[in-house]
C-alpha cells in the first residue's frame, strides 16, 4: 500500500520540487497560524516539511519572505470574486471580506507583522508590494474598471486614488485601533468614496 | 562660576524634575535623529542626558513609550495652525505639512518605526494611541468641526471618518510605498473627501 503521502502525489501528479514547495507552504501556512510572525523561523517550517533548510533557502531568501507566500496563498483563499453589479455594492463587499478576513483572525496577525516587520527590512518591502499590495490590488482594480465601463465614474477617474481611500481608512483602524472596524464604518468610507469619485474630477497625474 | 548647566537652570527657573525630564527627552530627539527606532537605547539616552537609567524609567516604562513622546515633542513643533477658512483649503495644507513633517526626515522614519512595533507591543500600542493619535486628532477635529460651523458638512457628519479617509489614505501610502506620496495625490484625496461628506449621508453610527 502506497503512503499517503505518495497516493497524493501521484493523484496530484505534482513534479517533486513543486511538491517540495507546496509542503513547505503549508508548513508556514501552519506555523504562521500558530505562533505569529515573531516567533517563526525556518528552522521550524524546514522540521514540519521534513525538508532541508537550503531547501528554503533556495526559494526563499528570508523568514520574511517565506512568510509573506505563506500569508498571500491563505489570504487569497479567503476571497470570492466580488460582482454586485454597482461599486457601492462592489466596494462594501470587498472590505467587508477583507475585514472578515483579517479581524481577530491569524491570516490579519501575520499581515499585521509583516506589514510592520517591511519598515524595517527593504528586501521584504520589495517582496510586499510586489506580491501582497499588487495582487490585491490588481484584484479590486476590476471592480472600479466596470465601474467606470458602466459610467459609474468618469473615465478619466484615478483608479489607485479611488483603492487608496477605502483600504487606506480601514488600514489606520487596523495598525492604529483608535476607532472600531465596524460595518457601519465600512459603509459610511464606501458613501463618500462613490459620492466624492462620481462628483469630482479626479484625473490621473 | 557656575557650570553652564547651573546657569541653564537659574535662567529657565524649572523645578529639577522638569529639566531632567526635558533633558532627557532633548537627548532621546537627538539619539533617534542619528540612529532611528531599532537602534535607540535607555543607556544610551541616560548616558547623553546625563541621568541614572533609574530616572528614566521612574517617568517612561519602556524605550518605546520614551520614543513615543520625543517624537511627539518633535513632530508638534513641525506642525503649525492651519486655517484657509475652507475645508478643501485646511484638509490639504494639514496633509501637505504632514508630509513636509515626515516625508524622508528623521521624525517620518521614527514615526513608522514606532508603528511598527506598536504592533507586536500592547503597551505601547497603547501609549500610541493615547498620546500620538488622539493628539494628532484634537489638532485635525477642529477643521471638520469649522467646516460644519460654516454649513460646509452636514451636523451630523462622521468627523472620526472624515478623518481617518485623507489621513488613511496618506499612511497607506507610507507604509506600502506602492506609489508615490505626492501633491498631486493629495489634492485628489482631498477632493474626493470634501465632495463626498458634502453630498452623503455619513451620519455617526
Amino acid at each position: 500500500m502506497p503512503l499517503p503521502n505518495d497516493s497524493e502525489q501521484t493523484k496530484r501528479g505534482r513534479p517533486r520540487s513543486e511538491e517540495v514547495e507546496h509542503a513547505i507552504l503549508q508548513s508556514a501556512v501552519g506555523l504562521l497560524e500558530e505562533r505569529g510572525f515573531r516567533a517563526f523561523t525556518i528552522e521550524e517550517v524546514a522540521l514540519r516539511a521534513k525538508v532541508g533548510k537550503p531547501s528554503i533557502y533556495r526559494r526563499w531568501p528570508s523568514k520574511g519572505t517565506l512568510a509573506l507566500d505563506a500569508l498571500l496563498s491563505e489570504y487569497l483563499q479567503l476571497l470570492s470574486p466580488i460582482d454586485t453589479e454597482n461599486l457601492k455594492g462592489d466596494l462594501t463587499a470587498a472590505l467587508a471580506q477583507w475585514f472578515e478576513a483579517i479581524a481577530g483572525t491569524s491570516t490579519g496577525r501575520s499581515l499585521v507583522g509583516l506589514i510592520a516587520e517591511a519598515q524595517s527590512d527593504a528586501d521584504l518591502a520589495t517582496a510586499w508590494r510586489k506580491s501582497f499590495v499588487l495582487t490585491a490590488r490588481s484584484q479590486n482594480r476590476v471592480m472600479i474598471t466596470r465601474a467606470i465601463e458602466r459610467n459609474e465614474i468618469e473615465k478619466g477617474a484615478d483608479v489607485d486614488v479611488i483603492l487608496d481611500m477605502p483600504y487606506g481608512a480601514a488600514y489606520l483602524r487596523l495598525l492604529n485601533g483608535h476607532l472600531p472596524l465596524s460595518e457601519r464604518f465600512i459603509e459610511k468610507v464606501v458613501a463618500v468614496i462613490v459620492a466624492g469619485a462620481n462628483s469630482v474630477d479626479v484625473k490621473p497625474s
